[in-house]
């Protein structure tokens, strides 16, 4: 029945010559893995000279399972967000900037900048400047226009997305927040918002996925 | 089984008292109806001195099934509208303004200003406003802020209403239009939105319900 | 790439314009913040005179956060709402009715309640006028018309909404609460009858959102 | 692999032991039938004497295949009905009341008294009795009363459920029907509101399933 | 703006009434009040002498606040039920049958038994009679033929409630249950099965709402 | 940027293996295709010595479009389904039982017996085993205990799949329809209900996904 | 009333028989049942000689439960799932393979994995071969090629299902799991991924429902 | 009531900057519009001489205006676009890659190609390429690998973006489109994949939304 079979060279060397060309670590999403399954994870990479990898979703037990055996890796506990190494490369490519409606949006929009800084990018982040009140947007045109990429997290209507859209030519990579009242329904009213945006320009990532939006903008903005 | 009870007096003087006050127009939603009813509704008006009647959602059988009996009534064909007597009421209270995000949106805001008008209010309409364009909005702040109540119609991002409410002091009846792309939903995007506007001060109606918005904002704007 | 541009005074101006004109408290909505952010917050309350604030949907953490702060902020336990300074403005403006359909709806009733009366409006809350005893509601003829505008907190059917739209001529600002067995989905089933309440003078704030109800019935009951 | 396995008698019987006992009709749902199809079963009915059998939703195509069969079939266009023989059953069993909230609910509200009427039970069909204005269903309650089950047929917030369980002690059916504007999203929010009733006393069937509706009342309403 | 009007007696008659007619007890629906709400209202009930109560959803600690007031309630834990006074009324009526497909369900089931009998009906409650082995419900048809309203509760599939409506005469009241892995979506999976039943005779009420079910069943086995 | 890579030619070797084992038809989905593109597809098959095709989901101008390239070809109509050679293989494997719980999912239930058919598969199709009347499916035992696969198309509660399942040890391939009233929400309740049945051995395909569901009956009752 | 009517044996008969002639172990779903219950179950058990059973969604205090009464059972943590008796009957019938995307998938695959064993089916699994890397599932093109049926466990995009599907013969149980961000609704985007599978031979069951995985897969495998 | 506020020069400078910078064509959406409506914007643009503009979701009838006052205008029918001057702009920026899941998606992924195209970007598309044939798409990756940003239009399962993202290093736009059966509800199923696609670098525009996506795509692969 099975018939004989062998995977081609040409796979093995098709992950290689991605992880070589692309030089983005890896990513270890926590959220659904034991500490155990993490901690095991970090030892092997004590072990390999060149790995680097994020650890995002991380609570403070996978954390801890982390720093037990990488005790200099990089932990940003508020974006949930470990590094190793510790250190993010050399800066290259465009400007990454990264804006957060509110103080509430603001782990998502960490962990954008987080991971959009470790794959290389100079970031900047503005927080506080939701369209409830225009001017404090506006008072931040210079940063827009100086990005090559632009990451907005927001939550409850979204808004933020078109308005920003609207004021600039560099693509917006939208991540929506689960921040909000009953019919924010857990973040599906900025997704849809933003899925909708009035201005061109505008995708969009997964609810609260801030590592998502920041590796999107980290390939926009580099170097080609 | 069933114990005698008469209807008190005060139900029906319940109904004559509103009536009354309010000095508001009945509505006859005709999406529901066969073209011989709305005939029959529009028959017994003639009869009838003071009964001041709007029929909305009325699609051109509708209006012709009106017109036969009513060959006087204004035909709003745009808004989907008609109005008996074809008069609207002598102004009073504060001004009603409605936005439309779009010209897409026009339909829905033009209903909403024939409703307000017909109860009673000054109306002022500005179309194509939508926040990918954020001078298009602010270039109407005067309108904005010189009015009593405001009525934004928009669809996809919905993002507007958020914008509007953050710039007056003025509150703001949100009505989402079924405007978009598939990811709209119909209008649930827009709805969403606007249930979830960042600036206190909005509220909002049903999906295209332009005579409902229009209906609200003019009892805010009514003089008390 | 990006072009010299430098915000406009006049955007500093808009807020503070706005400010001014509206005498409203700012709010700070506690519920996705840290008890430390919230502190923070409230410190600096402390350095200015004239600062009007409400906190909204503050826990038991966020409460003792601000009392730390400021101990003499009012309290109001049941409706996680915390005032600074704790003397509301003197009453202008008209009547702002609050109607709680059941004892479950209380908390969002009395947000409603206390947001309007912090906003300025005298205040009137009713309990337990759901419509299942239509005599209940009736008894408050009396408190519905004297009111500038009427807030309708209800779960489980929304019914409330349209009945008491059907007995005045004053807007009602229905806010739907999640209270409810399954099928109420966290508010989804009021807050979709109140959007499509069949009496005209309803629109709908987000799910749970008290704090929003008040608001916009006290920006509707105000003089102009 | 089959085992051998004969269907035993009590089975066959059941069947038989079910229509003999109810003497209720049979029905066919036209809706996704071809007219070939409907005309088929009704030319099978011509030769059968006692088959009394309703055919639902049938549309203007579907009963010119029936009354091509059976000329004499009652066709009640209103409900996209037909029943043979066209003689409802002599009246058996309590008053069924059937309510319609507004004109655009009628079709539905027709066709569950109908299905109840050919079930054997005396009818009532009261129409516009919205909750809208509460004078008009209070001018009901001796029908109200006098009924040993109640068919509500309601669309937009289906609130008049709740208000008459309220009012009555006999078992409220609710039939929500997909009148109304975009968030009524085709019946959605009166099925919800429906199901939420906050008065006990209410069990709901399909969206515009009035033949369910007059199905489950006439079952509720029969002498036991 | 306010007119004078004062509620007219018939209105507080009303009430009266209905009580008076039904016999059936009040329910407080804990799920949403304080212990100190729920326990406010026990204490009121040790005053009156007629006062016959359900008290629904209720936790431990809710129990615990309704014994402190009257220890000689009768507290059904499984049911999250108390009832004051302890003793049910007599039985009168017709017999109400409870199904509960499965042993998950069986709190649900209990909740619609204890209600239908604290009414005043017969009952009898059969358990885990699910249709993946038809022999079990079909070896319960003797309860099912005897009696005059069936409760059928059931999470997952639902499917039981047609399987009995097609083998019954009575009217089958069935109750979706959150039982279930991930896509019976809280219950909704059930829910929609059952308002799609195959079967004519099914009615559904709110998922989980034994309370409901067993109201509505005891109201159609009551004798009129 | 782009590096030099050529497809190894394990992949194009890849595809003719899936072929030459199956020996599977290919299936051209003609809903979103234009009659020219689907005539063009059919043109090229006229070139070619072995190639079986299924045209599924083909309207009338479809199979105009197929017919006129390919007049032999079996034209289905009542499934939407065209095959090409219009003879099917000689049968193999075990034998395929298709239900149709109603006679309006009949068109579902032939694209699946057509499908399993032209997999090579001996079929049989029952329909109007519906479980309003559990003799009709009782009656079936033989032919659903001699199957290796069973197929159940069902829409409205979809509790056709639960009660086969517990009746056979063959797997059962469950594939919801759109048929029913409002609630079925085109095919979402039975969706939901086959996959929370009751029993084990049922999964599912697409909604009216007739096509898919033969396909994995023929899989599954293949000779290995 | 109730017409006299007994079980014929052909009903008690029938579960006999279906026992007898699968051989496969009843399942005991612990999630919605207390620990006693779940131990009065396990106490059962012991008594008779031949009931294999399988305890499914089986949290901590539901495994000491069984161990209390079964100290021997098998108990998979990490499946949330006991044996008894703890060993396996011997294989039969073609290979399993269970595919796990990533490593939190694994709890669900393990689950499919225990039941198909259970079933008597030899089973292999495959972790974390999820498509971003499709060099790692075509790594396993020999195990896929060799299997009777092939479980597919994957939560987020449930990609891996249609590319296995695409590489094989076999017929593929997919099971969605909740793992992912927000948008992906507790496993409703990999339910609706799977269900849309564009290569055919792919079936669904319910979100992280490992046992249901399983137990399809093993029928599909067993010798016929 | 209303403060004297003339809009600041900034503004309307705001728009003429953005319009000269990107020196992208506006976009008229014409689904919303009607003919008339079209087609006097397609008079003004007669008048202007630099005025690049792109009609997107015209139907035959919008055409047909857009050509009457621009004969020479692009008419792409296939997307449902035309485009004002008919000759696109010189080519500069990166490749951009549009992929067609299969031939349904083609009208998307061609309105994608010509709006990239007319945004000045070189384009390439490939069509036929998903993954139930893996070779199809592995067959294009020197494509892929040479583009600068990559469109994925595909329906169903959406699962193309994850592979075509686990192969490159350019970010890619993935729009979902509404080709499917009855659980793909109108391109909710891949717009949830390929939100949740378990490779990073995908970003999501809405259902359909070629125009956003290529859009987009442009916006990436420029020059800057």
């Amino acid at each position: 029945m099975a018939e004989p079979w062998s995977p081609p060279p040409s796979f093995a060397q098709l992950d290689h010559d991605r992880t070589a060309r692309r030089g983005y670590p890896e990513a270890v999403y926590c959220a659904g893995k034991t500490s155990d399954q993490v901690r095991a994870i970090a030892a092997e990479l004590r072990e390999r000279a060149d790995a680097a990898t994020l650890f995002t979703r991380a609570d403070p037990e996978h954390a801890r399972a982390v720093l037990t055996e990488l005790p200099n890796a990089l932990h940003a506990a508020d974006a949930g967000l470990l590094a190793w190494p510790p250190e993010p490369p050399p800066t290259s490519g465009g400007l990454v900037a990264v804006l957060a409606a509110g103080t509430s949006d603001l782990p998502v929009a960490r962990e954008a900048e987080l991971t959009a800084r470790y794959l290389g990018r100079p970031c900047e982040l503005a927080v506080d400047v939701g369209v409830a009140g225009l001017h404090r947007v506006l008072n931040r045109l210079d940063l827009l226009r100086s990005a090559h990429a632009i990451v907005v997290a927001a939550g409850m209507d979204g808004a933020l997305a078109s308005v920003v859209a609207g004021l600039v030519s560099a693509p917006v990579v939208a991540v929506p927040t689960s921040v909000g009242y009953g019919a924010a329904f857990g973040g599906l009213a900025p997704l849809l918002s933003m899925l909708n945006a009035c201005a061109p320009g505008v995708a969009v990532v997964n609810i609260d996925n801030g590592y998502g939006a920041g590796h999107m903008a980290a390939q926009i903005a580099a170097n080609r």
